[in-house]
């Protein structure tokens, strides 16, 4: 089949004039997506994909639900935009229901337009209420493409924009199947990261160090769930010594994981939890950061110097309502948390049986990786560190060929569809899942 | 008159949820604002309000225009979101409209959300581009909020950001009224600034310096408009010194000066333009960054190591075309000029000449400053660098009073209506300035 001659304008006019995050871009040859329904997106040729990726992981009610399509079309026939120092309706709601589920007393919403710029705000409120500098994060994540968010990144997408100037400091998390501690066990694992952050707290210097950023389940980086003793182990390290602790939540938030934050799964409360994606599945853009009550106080009577344009934008505020109000009503976060507990663990795990290729299987609700190896011996990765390698470009290929659009990243894919997939859409997938796996095991040892 | 019930409710939810940017949250009383037309908004008592700030100088065509508006509800019914990896249509005809309006051959486009990850990004491409790692930019300037482009920023908002290691230097510009050459006219102004930035240059190193960012016409910090033969100085001292020169036309660009950018009325070219605001008036959140040929081949081979989840979202980019076609059609850039030109550049002077208040009155478009001051003979502002008086505040209560939305930094008022208001709006909306004015008029010497 060719492209529609509209999809090949498309196409030539992106080739032309659209740059491209994170690519070099005489070698892309994208694929024009045109039409989009729940868990499906069409590409320029007609061919219906299951979106597995749910995008950038952020369409996590599916494409183009209606109820909140049509809180879109009625707010843009209201009111499109207003400034950020003007009260809106939109955006007073939107922060009630937001902080209505956040956990502890994180009850003040600063609006963004994204992920990254949550980050760094979050980092800011941090530095001016502790008056510390340093920020630490964990390798194996991602943080945003600003300048500071990527440098608190612990991806090779820091490298080329690390200058060594930001205040970063970065450390191990646990993950036991490439475990930096030497642990053989889950408890073992999670009692040395915890040692490992400790000692390095202190070998930074505690009275340094303005807050700890972690994502409560690394998402890009390889969605590692810690132990609820872990997450519990770095709020008691963030107390003892003043730290300020930011939960990112810009992937795993709002269903991914089965709950409303990822950090629910563990019973912990942060001090600031940033967020972004699945707050309104980035029908508009919109991200912000929820703020607990002492570092609010902070800024009660001292300002705080951040800001922009488009903070609360009521066309996003206003889809995001809609958006939280439908996964309510429609019990999205259950059926997340469903999926992944009877469908998607269970016949990844059962993938894994037949396959060579995985590694290992992790995850919860939508949220999954498929660790795929050469050697389940030696864990020895089908495509290194940082890099992408034939065997990985055949499986996307062949995933692609079946009908998914997978989230890949290294030797990884991840199954993180939309929180509202079916048994039947599951299944589908995972069928397919299983022809590209073959094509994985021919490349094992 | 009291709030609606609806606005009552909005208030109260804000002030419990709602963090605002730059801002002591305690000593806040927000305006509701619950409706808004073309140049005019309707606050949470019904009161209507000329909206001389055209928000946050970003409502270019006014707002809820009805064909851009419609816009946004087809592309919503549509398709709102893909990845950034993927080519949409909309973002494919976003690029070439915007590409077909920069100067030069600044025709590669990288979407971002808003103007400061606009500056980041940009900052990125010429640090990566050139090798080199110091960003210039002016005193009395605004770049954006997140930590590069606060920084770059040359306001006190930088101030409580500014940790002395993020690459930034910033030099005097052109600035007559408050010369800081001991210049007396505009031609020795000119040579005298550019002496400056080439000594400034020298001093610091060419060959560390990667990029000057300048605003071609400064927005917040006073819409200081310079001469043609200082930005072709500019343009000449990057040449020289292989330093990339980026115009900053987040809050100049798409109109407000009467051109589509403000870099037009000086005939140089950039070699990075960022945007933002009038781009789509702010009715989606959106910003970018115009890319030169030699850059792009930067990274034609060489993958560009930044990006963000909804870099040219589909709806953001679907009301930037209908915008830019909207302002094509209407003539609306066309309409800036002459508004200016005929009604408020004149209507100013001739308030000038009457209010004693006013030192001076700056300007083109429909992008003015009047700057007001305690004593004409000493040139001491109504309120000094950086903060208020209680004249400023009377005056702006006699502003809202009156029936305008003005855009206040520190001692000045500017005259920012959207590009399309008409003579009549105008007219009315300098008359009830021409009030407001004897209040400031009280407080001179
Ligand atoms: C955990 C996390 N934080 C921050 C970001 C950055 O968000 P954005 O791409 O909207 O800037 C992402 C994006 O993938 C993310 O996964
Ligand atoms: C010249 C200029 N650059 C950058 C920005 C930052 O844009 P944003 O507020 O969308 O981040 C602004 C905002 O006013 C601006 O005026």
């Amino acid at each position: 089949m060719t492209l529609s001659e509209e999809a090949a304008r498309a196409y030539e006019l992106d080739r032309r004039h659209v740059f491209h995050s994170w690519s070099a871009q005489a070698t892309l040859t994208p694929t024009v997506l045109t039409a989009a329904q729940g868990c499906y997106v069409w590409d320029g040729e007609g061919n219906r994909l299951l979106d597995f990726s749910s995008m950038m992981v952020n369409t996590n009610i599916g494409h183009q639900h209606p109820k909140v399509v049509a809180a879109i079309q009625e707010q843009a026939a209201t009111l499109c935009t207003v400034a950020p120092s003007f009260v809106n309706a939109a955006r007073s709601e939107a922060a009630r229901l937001i902080s209505e589920r956040t956990p502890g007393d994180l009850d003040m919403i600063f609006f963004t337009n994204g992920g990254a710029d949550a980050v760094e705000h979050a980092v800011r409120m941090a530095r001016l209420h502790t008056g510390r500098y340093k920020v630490l994060s964990r390798y194996r994540s991602y943080h945003g493409g600003t300048e500071t968010a990527v440098n608190l990144t612990g991806d090779p997408r820091r490298w080329p924009n690390d200058h060594g100037n930001t205040g970063t400091v970065h450390f191990f998390g646990p993950f036991l199947y490439r475990s930096e501690f030497h642990a053989t066990d889950e408890a073992q694992e999670t009692e040395r990261a915890l040692a490992h952050l400790e000692r390095t707290i202190e070998m930074e210097g505690p009275a340094t160090i303005a807050a700890i950023i972690l994502e409560p389940v690394p998402g890009t980086a390889g969605i590692m769930v810690p132990t609820r003793e872990y997450l519990r182990g770095v709020r008691a390290l963030c107390d003892k010594h003043g730290i300020v602790f930011i939960a990112d939540e810009v992937m795993a938030g709002f269903g991914r994981t089965g709950k409303w934050f990822a950090i629910d799964n563990f019973d912990v409360v942060p001090d600031l939890m940033t967020f972004a994606k699945g707050v309104n599945s980035g029908y508009v853009p919109l991200g912000g950061v929820a703020i607990n009550a002492a570092i609010a106080a902070t800024f009660a009577h001292r300002p705080y110097p951040g800001g922009l344009t488009y903070s609360g934008h009521p066309l996003a505020t206003a889809a995001a309502v809609a958006t939280i109000n439908v996964m309510a009503q429609e019990r999205i976060v259950e059926n997340a948390a469903e999926i992944g507990a009877k469908v998607i663990g269970p016949g990844l795990r059962e993938l894994a049986q037949r396959h060579r290729s995985i590694g290992e299987v992790r995850g919860l609700g939508v949220f999954w990786a498929v660790e795929l190896v050469r050697d389940r011996a030696t864990r020895e990765p089908l495509a290194p560190y940082g890099g992408t390698s034939p065997a990985m470009t055949e499986v996307v290929a062949a995933c692609r060929a079946g009908g998914i659009l997978p989230f890949v990243n290294f030797n990884r894919l991840h199954v993180v569809p939309p929180c509202v997939i079916t048994e039947a859409e599951a299944k589908e997938g995972l069928a397919i899942l299983d022809q590209a796996l073959t094509v994985a095991d021919a490349h094992t040892v």
